[in-house]
């Protein structure tokens, strides 16, 4: 599979500097038929997880073929390797610190190589901005249709993310709070098909020590301002609360505990 | 006319989610060479009025085909229609909760089709993300040239944006705040045509109980961290801080009251 | 060299508005072609030496062709004019009021043109926004091939920038914070060719009356938390805290003090 010319790009670098611009510019030198898309910028400072995913679920959407960037990089200047993964729907460029590996798994892992090959970087190397220096230029190349092993040799094993796992028990599952999204739904790591099994009329989902309406299809199911738990667009649990702000309402965020239990039918 | 491959997205979903990626991902699966422009992600949460307001504005400067995507939604997963406008100046896609109203009727209302033809959708179809599943699909296909009747059957009507009324008296306009810009200028309801009767050098601008410049045609037209008034650039009387900001200045913000009056000569 | 059809854009209008939306269908409408870029609308308004800052550092990434759109123009509606500068590595538009002048002199500086030909403008052109009316089609004609002669004659000067000066003592740099940057990185007006005549291990960098590590090529030389010295991205000195916000922990921020000394050797 060829690489194509879109290119997306995730960052924690926010908008306000030149970073971001810097790098479409690099990419655009090198390949000016490239064509850029904005994931987000706004990845929490150094937060490799909430950037893993967000790169995770938006990858999934686009074509196969397609280039993501992604470059939340706390140890940019240390030893730490900038990889290229080839998936079956896309190639992944960026550091080797976990990152990139949900979105490896979901998009289905091939190849993992070590970007070594300092013929595509932009040189001098910095130690501050590999985004610029190494990302960008090897995703444009990339698109010019250079081939992946070009960038470096394979590698046995990338860094994983270490996700916090859900505790099952039978009727139940006790997992936590990964991520806060802008509307202030708070998404879990209990994922749709963990619960599957349950009778969603019979399941209670609790946060912290409030129970919230049971699993519902659609935000509408409850009335303004009520709290509901509801499998959400990134195919997890959620709890969120109807035109309002669960992550205020329950003073929640990443690390607090949720529980989806089965009811007992009352005899 | 036919759509042309200019989509333009505009969401409160904000930009530092995986929201807005993944419409851009499943509208570049569709048609690779749509071209994407992000009008706003930044409309407050919920906020139709808001939205159809920024919609307006920005969608009558685009060339004649283009493909409007409007997603502010608090009835997703409701009864309320998923609709596609057809105008002298483009499309407009969106749910019917009036966030479309304003600039259809900017651009030239012609045919509003409810979208029912699931074909052309995502699925299956979630409850809580119709900007994925059924808006951005629906103007990948259409910026691919399928007719805009495929999607669904006219509509007699959709819903209108109810926007407050200014009153008018002999002289004198009485409105309302509707819109905070990001520099702190705030936007009326009242219309440059509304009081293009008016002798400029006669007129007075009063905000609240405050009394501002009268009507300037620029800002540097008083000194730097004064009050004035003018047609901005949505065609509506704004009040405004030259250098500064007037929301601060003046405590207001949607729903303050703003008056126009012509001054009597003294005789 | 003709105009490229990427056309970058600069403001300080914010995302939430409909301000850039409608630059973008303004330059679309004239060059449907035309392949636009985000910079950066996060200036903070008004804030020329910030905007001039951020566009010098970005155009230099950019192919040579590509035309800059600068936008954060405090005198819009005054005298201050609006030009149209040739450069060996592209071309900037916008306000003469210093915004284009590091870029321009960063880019190998041509010829200055006032834009004069209201052939090219929106019409009415406003007393607020010459981003609409001005800027935007100014930079969609030069992307169709117009060539920048044609609108109009060109000038002796342009407004220059000025950039606060660091004072020099034989073994010391004395100058201050320019810009903070999203992760709370102070930039400095220290340019690194000003201190290349120093040992790296010898020098010491204090901020206000603190002394800070060395300077250090990467932010991995200190421990997490630890503030540190380097030059950055910008090709300036910058004071850092590794995975840390450096304005926060100094309450530094634009004009505080920033001293870089070669330490005498202890005999």
């Amino acid at each position: 599979m060829p690489g194509s010319t879109i290119i997306t790009l995730l960052t924690d670098f926010g908008l306000e500097d030149a970073f971001v611009g810097i790098m479409k510019g690099v990419i655009l030198s090198i390949n000016p038929e490239a064509r850029l898309v904005d994931l987000t910028h706004a990845v929490p400072p150094q937060q490799i997880l909430a950037g893993a995913l967000v790169l995770r679920s938006a990858a999934r959407a686009f074509p196969s073929g397609t280039i993501h960037v992604a470059v939340v990089d706390p140890g940019v200047g240390s030893a730490r390797r900038p990889i290229l993964v080839e998936t079956g729907g896309g190639f992944l460029v960026g550091p080797d610190n976990g990152v990139l590996a949900p979105a490896a798994t979901a998009l289905g892992r091939r190849t993992v190589r070590l970007i070594d090959n300092a013929t595509f970087f932009r040189r001098p190397v910095s130690h501050t901005f590999h985004g610029r220096d190494i990302f960008a230029p090897v995703a444009a190349h990339l698109s010019r249709g250079i081939a992946p092993e070009s960038f470096g040799p394979s590698l046995d094993a990338m860094v994983e993310l270490a996700l916090p796992t859900v505790q099952r028990t039978p009727g139940a599952i006790a997992g936590e709070i990964l991520y806060t999204d802008h509307f202030g739904n708070l998404v879990t790591n209990i994922e749709a098909e963990a619960i599957a099994s349950f009778s969603a009329e019979r399941v209670s989902v609790s946060i912290g020590d409030t129970c919230v309406a049971g699993l519902v299809t659609a935000y509408t199911a409850v009335a303004e301002g009520q709290a509901l738990a509801i499998v959400g667009s990134w195919g997890m649990v959620e709890v969120a609360v109807r035109n309002g702000d669960a992550a205020k309402m329950f003073a929640a965020g990443p690390g607090t505990r949720v529980t989806v239990v089965v009811e007992l039918r009352k005899t």
